[in-house]
């Protein structure tokens, strides 16, 4: 009896509690599961709605007893301290941040079609954008015994998520300068667009780490720790950084580049579609998309062609309906854009080109090969479309 | 007499008293005095010496007193302060800050090439480094009244010079969180490399803003004040945005672009100069230049090209020499980088290329045409020199 429970347990599959998901995702990989939204209905809301949020897993999903969960948080003068969900509730003020996450790898395809790199095949709707509820890191490192003094050895701060594998569990870290800053807004959030957090996304905690890499952004966690050093998992260490095109798998240098925190300047073209057909008729067309920098930089243009990037049109920004303008330095959340344009006359295809520009004025780059690497990270060229006009 | 007093004074020359120049640097315009040194002696030391760092004047130069000069410091809950030379020497700690600063007109000529823009036509040398010594602003402005409250309603700090015309002084000014922030390291600076600033240079004082557009690091600084408001002087509300390409002279809408403060990613190669020969015989080329970023981000990597852009090795990065590395988002200074590589076997001509990568992974836009804007500002597309190959 006992061989036998053993022998189930053994060959469970271990992605077997994994949560039902949105029917209407495009799934990249179902163990672990990613997926992402059909572009075309990214721009449709300012705020992603939760179910078709992008999801990127490493592992499997925890289950996690919110009655018997308990954050570590370790490293800091005063020994560790052990915080129940109900303490993150109470006992810290509740702050809400809507902050656009988007993954190291969302574009890869693109760098995929001019020569193959390794890692999941993403599409342009790796990003999303969510209003995330809970406390805010500093006041809990505050409370765990975090004082100016602990600067003078401390430089990064560590997550562990609850989620393993027999190699154990996922981990990353962030500069202790943004986890302690007033102005870093990085929340241990229990809530995403007013509930509690999905299990994909974390639940009953996670990292909202706002205008860094989504894999900083630790789902599930469990242990936080003041540290000297970096997260030791491979997914700091080696896998979220860029390296020069000219570095390939037998000369790449880990050490060499920096984890991946910040995101660089980034847009997309979300309608048409590449290959869609618009009509001559109406003698206009509508584009539309998303941009966003990391950093809290703000995306402050975005220019748009319909003639491959000859000519360029400033496309009207969207920013949440009822935000107030970020403080400088603080604009987490992306920006949807909107061209309506005439046709040019007698164009029978339109290549349509979009860039985005951000308050430090940074630009995408023209071109993928250029800035292609290895694990296809940081995909941000200008994005084009190509479309047919169907005349009647 | 009087008269002839008074005539004598309409017609004196305003820049008379503007001081005496280094010989060897580039003259963009004599009446304001706007200068570069040669670029292939930029890249000779980490620190540019202060003769030769890249003058960039809008008026003439002001001679002040040093022993009746007064800092007014205003708009503070304190009511007004004036600060004495000796105040600011003895009653804040002095600082010392390496800082790059760059005006926003660098590399100007090369977008003039493709399109015309209206401004000096600087080369890739209106960029220089330099140890500034000085007091914290953050600190005069807490010794001036600045407290916490002052945030709710405060936005911006301006600064005026004392260089002046019939039209008024000279005026900026920067996000008042990047003043008072204990990371910003903005000084008010009366030491340049060890020396009192010279008087090209703001004497008796000057702002530094590390990270932020030249225009910005106002000279000869006569008064601060917190404001609701950005500075109004034309320099701010006008000259120093960026606009998109496709806006021309009827379209501009100044109110449109945020004022330039922190600039993007850069780098230029300074040797070889564009048209110069390399010795064939030597199998080997070695190619020099600078890279730095705006807002304290730190360049990681440079990719140097001998092809046009088809492949790209990686640059060694020189930092200074006796510099602890940054903390991260205070990388104030540039790096030098070289590249020694081999000859491509049976090449007549090259044609090299660089372009830098920060720490957010922001990197240049390959060409100049889609970031073209009709002020010729923000010009970091790759730079591009063309050498011979010279066989014996
Ligand atoms: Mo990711
Ligand atoms: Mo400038």
């Amino acid at each position: 009896e006992d061989l036998k429970k053993q022998r189930s347990v053994q060959t469970a599959d271990p992605y077997s509690s994994d949560p039902v998901r949105h029917p209407g995702l495009r799934v990249n990989s179902l163990k672990p599961f990613n997926a992402e939204p059909p572009s075309e209905i990214l721009s449709d809301s300012y705020i992603t709605p939760s179910a078709i949020f992008f999801k990127r897993n490493h592992l499997p999903v925890p289950r996690v007893d919110p009655g018997s969960y308990r954050l570590q948080v370790e490293g800091l003068p005063g020994g560790a301290l052990a915080l129940t969900l109900e303490d993150l509730k109470t006992k810290f003020p509740k702050h809400t941040v809507t902050a656009t996450l988007q993954c190291a790898g969302n574009r890869r395809s693109e760098m995929n079609e001019v020569k193959q790199v390794k890692g999941l095949n993403w599409g342009i709707a790796a990003i999303s954008n969510a209003t995330w509820g809970g406390a805010k890191l500093r006041d809990v490192l505050l409370a765990a015994g975090y004082r100016p003094e602990v600067a003078t050895w401390a430089r990064h701060v560590q997550f562990e998520g609850l989620d393993r594998d027999a190699s154990g569990t996922y981990g990353a870290s962030i500069p202790i300068n943004k986890a302690v800053s007033e102005d870093g807004d990085v929340l241990l959030a229990y809530e995403m667009n007013g509930e509690d957090l999905p299990a994909d996304h974390g639940y009953p905690l996670r990292v909202v780490v706002p205008g860094t890499v989504g894999a900083r952004n630790v789902k599930w966690v469990g242990r936080i720790t003041v540290s000297a050093e970096e997260s030791g998992s491979h997914w700091q260490q080696n896998d979220y950084k860029g390296f020069s095109p000219g570095t390939d798998w037998d000369t790449v240098d880990y050490k060499s580049a920096p984890a991946i925190q910040e995101l660089p300047v980034q847009s997309a073209i979300t309608s048409p579609a590449d290959g869609a057909a618009v009509e001559g008729s109406s003698q206009e067309v509508t584009v539309r998309g998303y941009a966003w920098s990391g950093g809290g930089r703000e995306v402050v243009r975005v220019d748009v062609s319909l003639d491959g990037g000859k000519t360029w049109q400033v496309a009207r920004l969207e920013g949440g309906q009822d935000q107030a303008p970020p403080p400088p330095g603080r604009a987490w959340a992306w920006k949807l854009w909107e061209l309506q344009a005439p046709l040019p006359p007698g164009a029978q295809e339109l290549e349509i080109v979009c860039k985005a520009v951000d308050s430090s004025y940074n630009v995408q780059p023209d071109s993928v090969l250029p800035i292609w690497n290895l694990r296809g990270v940081l995909s941000n060229a200008w994005h084009r479309v190509r479309v047919k006009v169907r005349e009647d």
